[in-house]
Formats: C-alpha cells, sequence, structure tokens
C-alpha cells in the first residue's frame, strides 16, 4: 500500500476542503475537521479521514442537515440539553462544552443530554477535553438496533459504545469500546478476506450462532461478556435514549423505514469534579489512582489508550502521520 | 436439606435480635434487618440472613462500629456527602437516600459519595428504592484488590459490582452484577466440591491461568469480558474510590494490613431525573424504554432480576421463605 506523509495541518486542511464541497457550515466544518484530524494523529483510522466518505453522502442524501446550529438549552439545573436538530453531533457538543464544564464545577456532577444527532465519531476525544478541565467522565451512544441481547435471536440493541475517562497530570485514563462483541466493520473485513468469525460473537438470520460473516451481516451481533455486557447494553440504551428524551436503537432502526441511513439519536456526557465529590480531598485521590495505574503497568498489563497515546507522541515528534495514497485519491474525488 | 418455613416478619426478627445481641446501635439494626429480609424475601441466599454470620464477627472482633450514627454533609451542589466513619454502610444509605432524591429532582442529577463504610449488601435494594422514587440510578463498590487486570498477573482491582436500574410503573429493570468473571464465594463453592474450575476465570499465584480452585483462591481472579471488563473495573476503582475521596480496592488490602478483614472503601450512587433529563418527555421516554423491554421478551431473552421478580412474587403470595434449618441454629448459636 502506498502511503503519503501527511503534516497535522494537512489533515486538517483535506478534511475542511472536503466538508466545504459538501456544503457543511463553518461551525460544522472546524467541529468535523478537529474530530477527524485528531483521531487520524493517535492513528485511530477507522474514526479518521475515512469517515469523510460518510459525511459527504448522509448530505448528498439529504439525511444530514449541513448548516443548521445547535440549540442550547441552559436553566438553573446541572443538565445542559443541545438540539442537534439533525445535523452531525460534534458541533452541539461543541456548543455545550462550556456550559457542561461549568455546571459540574458548579454542582460538583453534571450532564449534557445532547438530542437528534447524528453521530460518528470516536468518544474518547469529548471524553478527554472534559478530563484535561480536570473532570471525570463518562459517555455513551445508542446506534442501530444490530446486536442481539443475550438470549435472544435477534437485533434489539446498538453497537452501544461506552467511554470513560479520569483527569491525571499527564495523558488521562481513557477508555472508549462498544458494548458488541465485534465492531461491524470488522465483520466486514473478515467478509472481504473470507475468513471465518470467532466463536459467540454473531448469529444468522434464523437466530442461530454463526461463524460466516455474511450472514453475521445479515443476522445480529452478539454483545461482548455474555449477559454482563447485554445489561450494560440496555443501560446504554435507557441512558443515553429514553432518559434524555431521546431514541433508542429499535426507534432510530425504525426511524430509517429501511433505508441505509446513518443511525439518528442521542448522546449523554456525564462529568464530574473530583474536587467538589472528595470533598476536597482531590490529591489524596489523584496519588490512590496513580498507585493503582502503576500496580497495573507493573504487572506488565497495558492500560486502555496507552497504544494511541504512543501513536500521537510518535507522530508528534515526526510532524506526520502516514495515510494511504488510496484513501486520499478517493477523498479528492468526492 | 431441612428447611423452615419463615414469614417476612420472622425472617426480620431473626435478624434483629441476632444483630441487636451484637451489640448494634437501633438504627443500624433496623437498616441491617431490612436488607437481609429483603434479599431473603427475592431468594437471594447469598446476600440474605447468611450475612449475619459476617455481621456478627466484624463487631466481635473489633473492625466495625456497631453503634456509630453517620455524618451527612450536605451543601447547595448537587452531591450529598455521608461519613459511615467505620460502620457498615446501609444506615448511612438510608440517612443519606431522602436528600439524595430531593437533589436529582432539583438538579436533574445528583451523587451521593459515602465513605469510610464495610459494605457487604447487593446493591440492587438501594437502586429499586430510587427507581421506586421515579428516578434511574447506577451504583457501584470496590472491595478487596482480589482481581487481576486483563492482561496482568496478580489482583489489583477489586470484584467491583456495578448495580444499574430504570424506574417502570412495574417491578423496575435493575441489574447488580461482579465485574469480575466469578464471585469468591462460587470459587469456594468448586472447592469444596472437588470441581475444576472453567477456563479463563482465575491465575494461580505465579499469575497463570488455573482451573484448580484453591490456586485460585491463592492466586487472583480474571475480569468479565476481557479488556473491556477490566476497563470497567478500573472504573469502579475511580468512581468509588479516588473520586470520593476515598479508597481503592488495593489500599483496602493495605488497610488490612494482612489480617483476613471486610473490605473497608466507599460506595457511589447516581440519581438521574428522566424527568428533568429529558427536557419533560419522560412519558414518551418511558414507552421507547417499553418497546425495548417488549423486544427483548418477544426474543425469549430474560431481562435481569426477572428470576428475583418471580422469586419475590412467589414468596408474598404464599407468605413465607424457605429458609436451611441448618442456617437458623447456626445463627441462633451466634
Amino acid at each position: 500500500m502506498t502511503t503519503l506523509r501527511l503534516t497535522r495541518d494537512e489533515v486538517h486542511d483535506l478534511a475542511t476542503r472536503t466538508l466545504q464541497k459538501a456544503g457543511y457550515g463553518p461551525n460544522h466544518v472546524r467541529a468535523i475537521a478537529d474530530m477527524l484530524t485528531t483521531c487520524q494523529m493517535d492513528d485511530c483510522r477507522s474514526h479518521g479521514l475515512f469517515r469523510l466518505f460518510m459525511c459527504v453522502e448522509t448530505t448528498r442524501s439529504g439525511q444530514v442537515d449541513p448548516t443548521v446550529e445547535p440549540q442550547l438549552t441552559l436553566d438553573d439545573s446541572a443538565v445542559v440539553r443541545v438540539d442537534a436538530k439533525g445535523a452531525i453531533s460534534l458541533r452541539a457538543v461543541q456548543a455545550a462544552m462550556a456550559p457542561l464544564i461549568d455546571r459540574a464545577r458548579s454542582f460538583g456532577i453534571a450532564a449534557l443530554a445532547v438530542n437528534r444527532c447524528y453521530h460518528f465519531s470516536a468518544l474518547w476525544p469529548e471524553i478527554e477535553q472534559l478530563n484535561r478541565a480536570g473532570l471525570a467522565a463518562l459517555s455513551m451512544v445508542p446506534s442501530h438496533a444490530w446486536v442481539a441481547p443475550a438470549g435472544g435471536t435477534r437485533g434489539a440493541l446498538g453497537t452501544n459504545p461506552i467511554s470513560f475517562g479520569w483527569p491525571r497530570s499527564e495523558d488521562p485514563f481513557v477508555f472508549d469500546f462498544a458494548t458488541s462483541a465485534f465492531a461491524r466493520g470488522e465483520i466486514e473485513l473478515y467478509r472481504r478476506a473470507g475468513k471465518p468469525l470467532p466463536e459467540g460473537v454473531a448469529l444468522d438470520r434464523a437466530g442461530q450462532p454463526t461463524t460466516d460473516p455474511q450472514a453475521a451481516m445479515d443476522g445480529a451481533m452478539c454483545t461482548f461478556g455474555g449477559y454482563k455486557g447485554s445489561a450494560l447494553s440496555i443501560m446504554v440504551e435507557l441512558m443515553a435514549g429514553p432518559l434524555i428524551g431521546d431514541l433508542t436503537s429499535l426507534d432510530s432502526m425504525a426511524h430509517a423505514q429501511g433505508r441505509p441511513e446513518a443511525p439518528f439519536h442521542g448522546q449523554i456526557i456525564l462529568a464530574f469534579d473530583p474536587e467538589r465529590l472528595s470533598g476536597g480531598q482531590h490529591s489524596d485521590g489523584d496519588a490512590r489512582a496513580e498507585r493503582l495505574f502503576a500496580e497495573i503497568g507493573a504487572q506488565g498489563a497495558r492500560l486502555p489508550s496507552q497504544r494511541r497515546y504512543a501513536a500521537r507522541a510518535r507522530n508528534t515528534a515526526r510532524g506526520f502521520v502516514e495515510v494511504s495514497k488510496q484513501l486520499i485519491d478517493d477523498i479528492r474525488a468526492l
């Protein structure tokens, strides 16, 4: 595979020009280009420039509104609400970030409810942003009903990622993973490679376990971790759906009316101020958390995101990322 | 096994008399007896009358303070703090429940930080209580460092249960499970029965996978769901430990100084008001959640707690639970 070396600015410019050409308004362009660049610089390629195809296709089909500005609703509670009005989520979250941080510091804990958005991004960049403001944070989103509950036979749940982060003086502790056993993209890679799936990750259309990738695409994915992962996935549906007045993955699928549309739903982000929650014992807490991280490292176990931070350090030091020439050509042809 | 039939009042009386004899103060007696009775009536026997041994032994050894009253700290934030002062957690949570509910309704979201407690109970009864007040709720506690992180070799994490609940007009949706692959009590049952453990649930003292229950008791348990379960377990450590100014499972183990003491740490409970978080679209959200539950049921999959609610209905209807005569004799001999 031929790769080209792109600087951070070149990645950002490519995203910016592509989004502008597709009709995105300036605030959306900035929010989306920032996210794609952040992911690409961490070698998180599945959520980097690659996502420009989805951004362009969903505006061409008329599904995503590329210019509408989000509407922020603030009151005297610890809840910040932002209506994305059928746009991609990122601009809405960006508009709500400062009031979310402000409320978390005032009340000790705060919630951001993002409504009526299209969501394609990794959760960790938003979590990391809150961590860099000194807050712990937790986020969840549903998707389409592609995942069967434990003991079930067909899709009822989304891939339903959970991301959590804890602030550190160095790079924060952050994880971000789907509650499905496999990502849909992974199944597609197995299908293209003609390889069977591992046992226990998918069901066929009849609800029977399968290792055939095509049968899995026609059927449903399983959750990770058996009935426990299934329970967590249901929690994501409830917290990021009905709790914040938005759709479940089943509703999102119904909303698409059989068309191959991107999931349409909400997102919840919770922010926690360790200073307020610990009653002022924040630095003791930091020391305890660091002892735990040190013990995990001393055992030879990796913290989540460790590989990503290593990629970031390397790419930042050398001043470029390697991007497939084919990908760049395909993006330019959009 | 000979069993006796005990009414709800008889279960409660047996717990009450045993706790009084062990020196527990009246508020602690009521809080603990209520919890044990609730669990016993749901056939959740591992968290029922059986726990009286632990309650009595920990006061006899001087570890648990059976009379000290919790100290509640309230301010104008969404955080309620309660210091259990070295007592069992239940009385402290009970004392903080009304202000927690009040703040969740006022601010939309609220947190309860319980500090310096001994914790032996199931989490679901407290979650269910919040659900019956119309709130969604999430709780976590650490324990002792018995569980190895994914990729690790020895205990660094607790069994770290997570419990979540969602209010329904009927019995709430509630789950409550350990993030360890196995409960410590289960391993003990395998050891007594001379049966090998399943693959992947434990490590021996050298950090190698083992199916030998004794080697597992001397070594460490694994987390459920591989690196994802491990990441969640670390989240429980941070949320229910450093975030609220309390100990991690490693700290709790160190606090016991090699003595076979019960874990000593904190507990976090988060409460969410669907009315506030949904911007007044609570009933739409309820309908969406019910459609999801109905779809899961239609697939023949069980919701978490379904078996427990069935036991409750049966035991309530017939007016008694069956309790092992040996257990009752052993409790009376305490």
